[in-house]
């Protein structure tokens, strides 16, 4: 067996010379690959020291890799030069890096990401110097679970002015993007409540409800938006909408719809409306329609926003706006919870907000997408396809639709421009009951796209789409 | 009936216009309070206009809070002068004020706040700096799921270097708090698995399991930490603990204790357990123990830890470490969620990770930690309560024991300590399960002490003491 002196050990503890006797035997090669080391009991009695040391010195050459260990058999030493578990690694790395490694497309229209020049860097830049000087003791406080008050009261305000809103900070909640929020509402409102998704809609949501293990049910919709007698047909409880503007459709809910859904949230207790308001700061013409939440008298809708589309990924925030009751029931369950977005990042925005920043900003994005999005329309209209190609939802958020014409399949015609570098998808993707009649419409997610592209775009558009038209 | 003329609305719509008499009227008391508006219907046919027409100005009135409407009797004027829903507000104001208004106490021992002075507040504008010059596109583009490249390589290298774990930066979730990345993990291991949490223990873990429906079981423990035999004995799947210091207890569990519980797991698929490594980064003397994770060859621990605690809430920044198998099922099931921490914290934070300000940061607080605890050891050694008080656990981490020789209740003593401005909680509050021997230990949560107030702070503790004792 084994056998290594004490007598050099000194001051240092006897786990840590065995741990470092061993190490250096397997480094030296005097102990093989997969060769056992002794048993802890009988190597402790050899050595004269107590079975603890022998694990403990065990345990941190295994933390080390210098050995393994076998359930029921002991340990093992590593073979040094071909370590298996690198093997997994490796796969493990190249698994990821298929997933985050995204082709460059000439266009993509399934994309909501803007450009980074839009983005207001040097104010950000300033106000986040003036924070870190002036709000230092603020910085270093714990923020109530809502977030801090200077943010949730510049909120207030900017949703008084730009959405006619009268709402108190207190019944705002701040939070790391809308989907950790969605979490946050599905412990509020309850686990067992049935949750209604618009069919079609943004798949991401049926996938948080899905993920969440919550009951969940599809939503039908008409021209109008969802169907009322859906969500009595489905047993929905809570049901998740965007009124101001439908993606992918693209629809607006007129009022007589909205009030018919507060008669049916109003009809039982528990029923609730979850009114995500995405991108209403982007419609580009006509006054905008006041949300569900301003003409909600009895604490149904629960609004909801973000800053990450208006702002971009620089920050993740989000907010929604809890009906007074419930405000309270979340201080009372569910205020144990940190606030999701760093004291920083709430100070900086609460700036930017309060400073007037933001309201230029997003007058600047409408216009910057309100050129983009006529450049593109223009472009379409005086090109070859436009006979065949229809427009419509083109005045709210940032896609609209585009309807060809062709009996092509609407994946085939995908498969071909994004073989040429134009990724689209098709409204008919996104719904789970698509409808009978057959009809070949295409989101077109403007947000993106590189001016200095659309003409090489067109040219794809006008190639696919000319070889469609001929084989007809 | 009310009755409008339309011939001076001219080009706006006539909704907008119809909206626009009715406010005048109201504002100017032509309308009462509480005056009912005739039904859409009636009042479209009087005017000769569409019911939407109507439905859309009542609509817009109800919007900025000018009518409200009852379910079934249609839309009255609001009393503007004496509005209710003011009261309503008033009261969740009131509320939530109360909530966040903390007493200043001249100690608080339940906190784990630090000062904002230790806060490398310079090093952190400089790289802020850096960042938002030199990383523009990277801050626009859409994170992964589980966070940037560079910050999950430099986390990676940390915990190399400081914990001597072995992990790829493939296997790190990045996530804006530990509390959310608890959520996600119930998301992937399952909501229907039993979890385990440690009795005593941190209350806040048991609320997370509890806020999201999930079958929880409080686990028992003794003087090395979860008793293996009460896993089994409960049911429990995956459980929860922090091996390399307790709270409140400070237990550092033994070597044997931990290949016991990897025992354990390794027993049935299915089975994990989650490493909260919270503040391993405080032990003040003695090497750090190494983690769970890195003596564990099955794939069987979820590695926890936060910047949250070494660096203060201005950033908000957690991450988990997933065995290989659990890091795959995570991009397969889990992937369309956004990483919740904004791409500029991921940017700075990985900077001050890489550029070595983190280790830096940690040396220097430890050392601030080191001294703060000695002086609270040296005066509560030299004061008269010594004689009743013993001090332990006192190498790791931000807190230690403090157990006092006196008959009284521990509720009595905290709220006697309370009226005179120490906050302190004892170790039987943080139990579900109290043992039976009745002891009085103190939890001494040092880090928020602020060294002007500690002769205050110690001829409370003597006077309470004091008034304790003489009753005996």
């Amino acid at each position: 067996m084994l056998t290594y002196s004490f007598e050099a050990a000194r001051s240092e503890p006897l786990y840590q010379h065995l741990y470092q006797c061993i190490k250096n035997d397997i480094m030296q090669g005097v102990l093989s690959p997969n060769e056992k080391l002794p048993s802890k009991r009988s190597f402790a009695k050899n050595l004269g020291v107590s079975t603890i040391t022998v694990e403990n010195a065990y345990a941190q050459l295994a933390a080390e890799g210098y050995v393994y260990s076998l359930p029921k058999k002991g340990f093992f030493v590593t073979d040094i030069r071909n370590d298996l578990s690198r093997e997994k690694e490796k796969n493990c790395k190249r698994e990821e890096k298929e997933q985050t490694e995204q082709k460059r497309y000439l266009a993509d229209f399934t994309s909501n990401q803007t450009c980074s020049e839009q983005f207001p860097f040097s104010i950000w830049a300033k106000l986040m110097r003036a924070v870190l000087k002036e709000e230092r003791e603020g910085l270093m406080k714990n923020a109530p679970c809502a977030g801090i008050l200077p943010l949730r009261e510049a909120i207030a305000g900017h949703l008084k002015a730009f959405r006619g809103m009268d709402v108190e900070p207190e019944q705002i909640v701040i939070g790391a993007g809308t989907e950790y929020l969605y979490g946050l509402l599905l412990q509020l409102l309850g686990m067992e409540k049935c949750y209604g998704v618009e069919d079609p809609g943004y798949h991401k949501i049926y996938k948080v409800y899905k993920s969440h293990r919550v009951p969940c049910s599809y939503v039908e919709m008409d021209g109008a938006g969802v169907v009322v007698s859906s969500l009595e047909d489905g047993g929905v409880d809570v049901v998740h909408i965007s009124p101001s503007h439908h993606f992918p459709t693209g629809i607006v809910m007129p009022v007589s719809r909205r009030y018919e859904l507060l008669g049916w949230a109003a009809k039982a207790e528990g029923r609730y409306i979850i009114e995500d308001d995405y991108d209403s700061e982007f419609r580009l013409t006509g006054k905008p329609v006041p949300s569900l939440q301003s003409i909600d008298v009895q604490e149904k809708v629960i609004y909801m926003n973000t800053f990450t589309k208006t702002l971009s990924s620089t920050v993740r925030v989000s907010y929604m706006v809890l009906p007074s009751h419930l405000a309270q029931q979340f201080r009372g369950t569910l205020s144990f919870y940190s606030c999701t977005v760093s004291n920083f990042e709430q100070y900086v925005l609460a700036r930017f907000i309060q400073e007037g920043y933001f309201e230029r900003h997003i007058n600047r994005m409408r216009n910057y997408y309100h050129e983009k999005r006529d450049l593109l329309l223009k472009q379409i209209a005086g090109s070859p396809i436009a006979d065949c190609c229809g427009i419509s939802e083109e005045d709210a958020g940032l896609h609209f639709l585009m309807k060809v014409d062709t009996d092509i399949p609407d994946e085939e015609i995908c498969r071909e421009l994004d073989r040429e570098g134009v990724r689209i998808s098709s409204v008919a993707q996104y719904y789970v009951n698509p409808p009978e009649k057959k009809e070949h419409v295409f989101v077109m997610n403007y947000s993106s796209l590189e001016e200095e592209n659309l003409k090489k775009v067109m040219a794809v558009f006008e190639r696919v789409f000319a070889r469609k038209r001929k084989k007809q």
